[in-house]
């Protein structure tokens, strides 16, 4: 099997959570942004949108984050992602999809800004985004703080769905320039105590290393 | 169980498909917006953001559309909405995901205007959406011209979520106001034949009539 990503997206850390929780072997293809790797007629070819995660798994090819988990958990069940029961399953597509369609928006406003030097120009919105996503968090905070995982008693998709994202918020709110505006995120481990044991369930999982940017782990070497 | 929607709801009219699809007996309660029947201390209960569709079973609660197939898919295996396959089901989701991602906000730009008197004001950007919306109408007619349904040889998950926003499209599209811009989709039997073919795959499935929303039929009287 062959994943292809951007380092950093936090769409394809989903897709390589998952294959590393269903201890498959793959080949990764990290594609260059800079370099329009994307836009190659061959990578076109695989996903006419040029968009990432895309899984080739001999003639089958998979685009989208959600599809490439289901494909995964269809072709090896074990250990399951998508729950237990019908309930489960329910309440993890139903975290993934509000998540989605409500969190990652409010998300997006704050992180981009971040990663793309326009903090000063874009503050207000940044603060006005913070504010909407506050309630969001929260609520995970509170489902956190009640049990291991976002969905039952074991790592679920939800989990594998929603945490490349939190990494990404709090990466982009830990730049300087974004630190400065102080918006109530940071530190984790005070706003957000069971939000950051959880982070720590996850980097702590078998095969977690290889799923990390690889852009940021050069950054936080060269920062050390 | 029980279902709650909005009359012309698309999201909506997804599970009330899959459960007629899955032969399921269900109460349907329609909630009347104008009467802001959504913001109710019992409805957000179910719904904290006052969203639909949301499906009560018992003590499960489920909402967002996507979520609410699952369940009922997983709960009723028979007759399988995603697929009989991994590859299948990868396919199933990944038409979902795309639509949910990239056509649906295409849709509303030109449904919204349409619906609510915006025609006037908004016509220049209503035939930008159009245009841009054109290649994935036709990626879908191009599908249907090949097979029955959107993904393998049964209907699925994939049709239930397309279809009612294809429904929105035109009913919008046929408004006076908006014909007069000739956005190119009427009539669809001349522009996109196999979309037609399936629409009428479609209204011929046992218990259809009971999911389509009460207020068209109402106006469909009136004008007949």
């Amino acid at each position: 099997m062959e994943i292809y990503s951007f380092s950093g997206s936090a769409f394809s850390w989903r897709a390589l959570l998952a294959l590393e929780i269903k201890h498959i072997n793959y080949s990764s293809r990290v594609l260059e942004i800079s370099k329009r790797e994307n836009a190659s007629p061959e990578f076109r070819a695989l996903s006419p949108r040029g968009k990432v995660p895309v899984l080739k798994d001999g003639d089958t090819v998979i685009s989208e984050s959600l599809a490439i988990m289901t494909y995964l958990d269809r072709k090896f069940p074990d250990p399951p992602l998508f729950g237990r029961s019908p309930e489960e399953a329910g309440l993890i597509v139903k975290a993934i999809s509000e998540f989605d369609a409500y969190t990652y928006p409010l998300l997006l406003r704050i992180v981009f800004p971040a990663f793309f030097g326009k903090v000063p120009e874009m503050a207000d919105d940044m603060a006005a985004a913070a504010k909407d996503l506050r309630p969001d968090l929260d609520a995970i905070e509170t489902s956190l703080s009640e049990r291991n995982w976002l969905v039952g008693q074991h790592i679920s998709a939800a989990d594998l769905a929603v945490y490349p994202f939190i990494e990404c918020l709090l990466r982009a709110l830990g730049k300087e320039s974004a630190q400065a505006l102080d918006l109530g995120v940071l530190p984790v481990a005070e706003h957000y105590p069971a939000l950051e044991a959880w982070r720590a369930r996850i980097t702590a999982l078998p095969g977690y290393d290889s799923t990390y940017p690889p852009h940021w782990r050069e950054a936080d070497r060269a920062a050390a």
